[in-house]
């Protein structure tokens, strides 16, 4: 039985051909760490370094990349750059979508007097923008947000949000988790001051590779969470105040950065928006087929604007687990089914606690394995 | 021109073959997230990360292999244990001889009460155990060391300090960056509580993974430093009290512990005590080398009882990094030169500021590269 995989949403599959290979070039012929040797294979260690950091600027408008911080993944991201920033009496905005990347660092926080508020969102997951203002309160010092929704793929209004956050004197903090690679994000036009990314969703890369980038009024104003070795003023114990070390100790996953170096090209080669197009329109399709089985309910918006390739559903008086366990175990059909780490956006939703199955779409799927699904989903509802 | 690789303890290499092979096993065919989903491919990477801690953990004598937490170094790893151990008002000692790993996060620590001494070391590297008990403080709560010396090599006396360590009712937390997939090491015997170890040096993985194994009891004395989504109890955003979840948020690096995984079993079927000796049988070529030229001092033990295979030393009037880039230019041989990240340590050996040019080898050196690098020295100093 053929493989169908409709998880892309957890880790996108399968990566670029030449994810791999930069991977292996880097593993059997260079293998030398990074800054903390002078001799030649480390300097192309470097160089790929450099530039990799040289590729998400540019992608994100990121200004400066020595900026770009590359940590394990956006979960370490959001817990450097929000433990931190924020010190005890302050506040934080956030919306009700959010992944537990978000909400279990404020949880956490919320012992230490900091406080959060979720800012409303509506049954489809989009913002509720008119409640901005009166949640705003005098010790508000930040707005965190998920560009797009892990369960529906609602899009946030990140525009409406840089400019509100512009007006308060907030910094803005995106989490891209879903959409880095996918949608235009500019951090200088949308003015977002921490934009968190992971490597191995949309931008194509392995797993074990995130980071985030800051504008340069946020260097000093963060208190680095992990301190250690750099390669650099190795004389004092002190963290040095300059960028990327400030941010980066301990040894780089260099394959990792390795293998999101040669996916950063891929996605420049082929155009994001042709990849984004490809993959709203399985979704299209998906949403149009599943929209003929009355027994489906749909989480979040049935259209596809303003959304990721992202789609949550519930089948009437099914479980989900089992429906997910017949898709994989008789079409070979791999979905996500659960809570998917996000319980505050599912309440939003009305989906919880019976959670969702989750379709999520890559730009290597194609138009006959989402007809082979929604005929799966028939199958499985009006039996055979 | 033959490259001569001896930056061993910065990070080995060449890597075994089944490294690279299993990676890419794993990025090619496999593909999934773990804890996330469940679907068939996603319980074989499953097995893959269970079956690597409990490598690991038998490899150490660690216990409860649910116990060992994957990270991105051995970074990271210090940074959890010390942050979310230590408490406004602790005191700690460590040696004089440790990496920035330690050291710096005990430097920030200590502008929130925290406080810690270094325990003295002889110019050969070695601890001065004499002074253990006059260092202990009232509100002493653990010790925390390094194995062995990434500068000299000296080893430790680990049971020794662990004995100390029960006596007074302290956490031993032990770094084991140069010695892990080398050495013995049993944390039941040594009465380690927190065993913190990096994937890429001995334990011959890739970069980009390392982790710590903890004894039951300290579980629940750390606070987990970073937090998010678990796959697990995705209903609550409070942290999972169970292991590992309680300290795995996020995506894993899947690939670098598939990488890992079969570091582990190379150096099973290997022996470790083959690899170690071997190691040392080409330390000790070369420090018999190098006896034979006075223009040459060694910092630390010159001979090979007690140490790992790393050798740094300073030639008379030269300068370090003008010897390690003739080294390079002329020869092919890579070394590392400067401070290593251990100013303290560089003091304790009498090489500060100055510091060293590090030759750190690994059992896929040869006596032929041995010979041919002492001939290089010979070469530099005296002219051709």
């Amino acid at each position: 039985m053929e493989r169908i995989y409709f998880d892309n949403a957890a880790t996108s599959y399968p990566k670029p051909a030449q994810v791999c290979e930069s991977m292996l070039d880097y593993i059997q012929n260079v293998g030398s760490n990074v800054n903390r040797s002078g001799y030649k294979d480390a300097y192309k260690a470097e160089d790929i370094l450099y530039e990799t950091r040289q590729l998400l600027c540019s992608m994100f408008n990121g200004g400066d990349c020595k900026n770009v911080i590359f940590t394990a993944n956006i979960t370490t991201s959001l817990n450097i750059v929000l433990k931190g920033l924020l010190k005890s009496g302050d506040h934080i905005l956030t919306s009700s979508m959010e992944h537990n990347a978000v909400m279990r660092p404020l949880k956490q926080l919320s012992s230490t007097g900091i406080s959060y508020d979720n800012i409303p969102c509506f049954p489809d997951g989009s913002l509720d923008t008119s409640a901005l203002h009166s949640m705003l309160k005098p010790n508000t010092k930040a707005v965190v947000m998920t560009h797009a929704s892990n369960i529906c793929g609602t899009l946030m209004p990140l525009s409406k949000i840089g400019d509100f956050c512009i007006e308060n004197k907030l910094c803005f903090i995106v989490d891209s988790a879903q959409t880095a690679g996918l949608f235009p994000i500019d951090m200088e036009a949308m003015n977002i001051d921490v934009l968190t990314f992971t490597g191995h969703k949309s931008l194509l890369g392995p797993q074990g590779i995130g980071g985030f980038i800051l504008k340069e009024h946020m260097i000093e104003r963060i208190e680095p969470l992990i301190s250690g070795g750099t390669g650099s003023i190795s004389h004092t114990l002190d963290i040095p105040a300059f960028m990327p070390d400030r941010f980066e100790s301990g040894t780089l996953n260099i394959p990792g950065i390795y293998g999101l170096n040669a996916a950063l090209k891929y996605i420049n080669e082929n155009g994001m928006e042709n990849i984004l197009k490809k993959e709203l329109r399985l979704t299209e399709a998906f949403l149009d087929g599943i929209s003929e089985i009355p027994e489906i309910k749909v989480f979040g918006k049935d259209d596809i604007i303003n959304r990721a390739a992202v789609v949550s559903i519930d089948i009437k008086e099914r479980d989900p687990s089992d429906i997910a366990y017949i898709l994989e175990d008789t079409y070979g059909i791999q979905t996500r089914v659960g809570l998917h780490c996000a319980p505050t956006a599912h309440q939003s939703l009305g989906s919880y606690p019976k959670g969702s199955i989750r379709f999520s779409f890559g730009h290597n799927n194609n138009l006959e394995e989402i007809k082979y699904c929604i005929k799966a989903l028939k199958e499985i509802i009006y039996g055979i």
